[in-house]
């Protein structure tokens, strides 16, 4: 890559195409190898052009999380897309405008907001999808597989409408971010993976598609038991926070910000970079028993090095980050340098940037 | 004020024009009643609307924390502003530009970026005011009080160009942020007064200007003992962070994001709201023994309820927020309404949200 070190002033987020590249690819060939369609989740780059990447390795269909999302994807040309967050009524004329120009699948946690969205619909040049919602273990939305009354209201509403059409249950096994290494993740996803089966036994008198996919599970598994699509996002970019879960080795993330140093105080061995929470997000984690906001590596005009052992971002507050380093780090660096973050949640780091740096040319990401 | 409660479809920040203007008269006249000077910060709202009810009770000074920052409130007619981030080196084609369109204040932390700074410098319309920063104790950047040596050498490389112009010392003392209580935030400011009384004594042979100002300390203290410049910035809008160290009531916070609800799950009196950490930033803290992303209130077309009781924001993903209601509040609330959240931190909200919504119409922030 190549990265114009002079001509940035302020805190940049830089992709590292070939290795993006490779995460993407690697994704794509697992989900041929392993027979699941790969959806992958836009949510994480938000970016036309990055999304082309994908095309390049055959995907066609696409997950996002809101209308905003899917409204800018399609105007490049994408037209298969799950809207992976509980349909918002407010937003039914926004859908309305979006199902006339790709195919959409909804996500549904409760009958009665399907009913409300069913009575609504007039019109549409074809079905909507509809997906439910099931809580596998991460607690957040979806109805429990044990509730199979309103999990069959949800299936009446769908096939009393024809405008709408049931495609079957989406989870997110979000409580892999708990998961520290292969086991713990595996030992998640099967128990979500058995729930999900279950499900199409009970239900599985008319075609069901199962879908998951959190990135440490599509990371890690080799086998997806059955399930019939994966949707992992982060894995674009992947982050500090995925390298300690295990899905990744640091040398897979993708993104780092370039931020200049303004400070430095030797009593703390302290280096102060322009680069805070309104860059970075107040995203932390524990790391070697350590709350941290980044870890740090160097520039060059090539790309970056590995994380610098024992250096840290410490503290954020809305412009400043605080770096804890060595001594011997600290003495090398000068105010007026350049330091690289590589960030704890690559998907809130993006979204506060709004565009990335390319080889030197800038990408607007959705806003 | 008016909420057009039915043309909300996605997360919207409310602003409430006359507690907002509450706020900025209360401390106005606070300054004035003190004797010290007001440079309020604009890093909370970066609105030049809002800009603009500073300018009608009576300021012409202010604070800002990015070069961009001061670039859009330049474009507004502001002309004495000071850069409150120690001075970017590589932003000094940026620095130049503005100090032919306003009169500029830089803020320095070592001797070498002012050397470095001066002797770039070969022609500025009018000389840049140097603030040295001072630590007072909140450890996050600044020299210490101590320092007399390389004091001087600032002071000194001011004085031999006159292109720059000392101005005096400048002290953040964010650590009132730990506080709780008028008491902490008095012993606190007392402990930062009390140094920098002793530096215009040490360096007063020239006029020096002390200048501080947090909003914890600004909205307690009814002395400011001997400082002459003030900018605080939060107490535009509060948020529940201040109101918990005592800064404000929650009655002068003059934000709430309206959220439409998508789900709701009995089993754990959960709602769950179109509103994440890509809308509120995930800033959170410790209210009554638990972590929370927020409060909770009513809405209604004439502004928002007192924060509900035992309700709050236990959780955010990108775009959902899990909120914790009472039975009672649980029963009463349906996907397709919308609930208020009172944000934890008020600035990181106005950044990620970009604009605001006052009185039905659209503002747009400074990004």
């Amino acid at each position: 890559m190549n990265i114009p070190l002079d001509n940035i002033h302020k805190p940049s987020l830089l992709v590292d195409e070939i290795i993006c590249r490779e995460n993407i690819r690697r994704m794509a060939d697992k989900a041929r190898r392993l027979g699941v369609k790969f959806r992958p989740h836009f949510k994480t780059h938000q970016s036309k052009l990055i999304g082309r990447w994908f095309r390049e390795e055959g995907v066609s269909a696409i997950t996002v999380s809101s209308m905003s999302m899917a409204s800018y994807f399609i105007e490049d040309g994408w037209d298969d897309i799950t809207i992976a967050f509980p349909v918002n009524i407010r937003e039914f004329s926004e859908i309305m405008d979006l199902s006339a120009k790709a195919r959409l699948n909804i996500l549904v946690t409760m009958p009665e907001t399907l009913e409300a969205f069913s009575g609504l619909l007039n019109k549409v040049s074809q079905p909507i999808g509809v997906f439910i919602k099931i809580d596998t273990g991460y607690h957040r939305t979806g109805l429990q597989p044990s509730n199979e009354d309103e999990i069959e209201k949800i299936i009446a509403v769908s096939n009393s409408n024809p405008l709408l059409k049931f495609k079957g249950f989406l989870t997110h096994t979000g409580q892999t971010y708990q998961a520290r290494g292969k086991e713990e993740i595996e030992k998640i996803s099967w128990e979500a993976f058995r729930q999900m089966l279950a499900l199409k036994t009970r239900f599985g008198s008319r075609p069901i598609i199962l879908s998951v996919g959190d990135t440490p599970a599509c990371s890690i598994l080799e086998n997806f038991q059955g399930m019939d699509e994966i949707r992992p996002g982060n894995f674009v970019f992947y982050d500090v926070m995925q390298a300690v879960i295990g899905s990744c080795e640091s040398r897979s993330i993708a993104v780092c910000m370039a931020c200049p140093v303004v400070s430095k105080d030797a009593s703390r061995n302290e280096i102060v970079i322009y680069g805070g929470a309104v860059h970075l997000s107040k995203e932390s984690l524990m790391y070697k028993g350590r709350l941290i906001f980044g870890l740090v590596c160097m520039l060059s005009e090539k790309g970056w090095s590995p994380p610098l052992k024992d250096c840290y971002v410490s503290g954020l507050s809305q412009e400043h980050g605080i770096v804890k380093v060595t001594s011997e780090v600290f003495s090398s660096i000068r105010p007026g340098d350049l330091l690289g973050i590589l960030p704890v949640h690559s998907c809130l780091t993006a979204q506060c940037m709004g565009s990335y740096l390319i080889d030197g040319k800038l990408a607007e990401i959705h806003m």
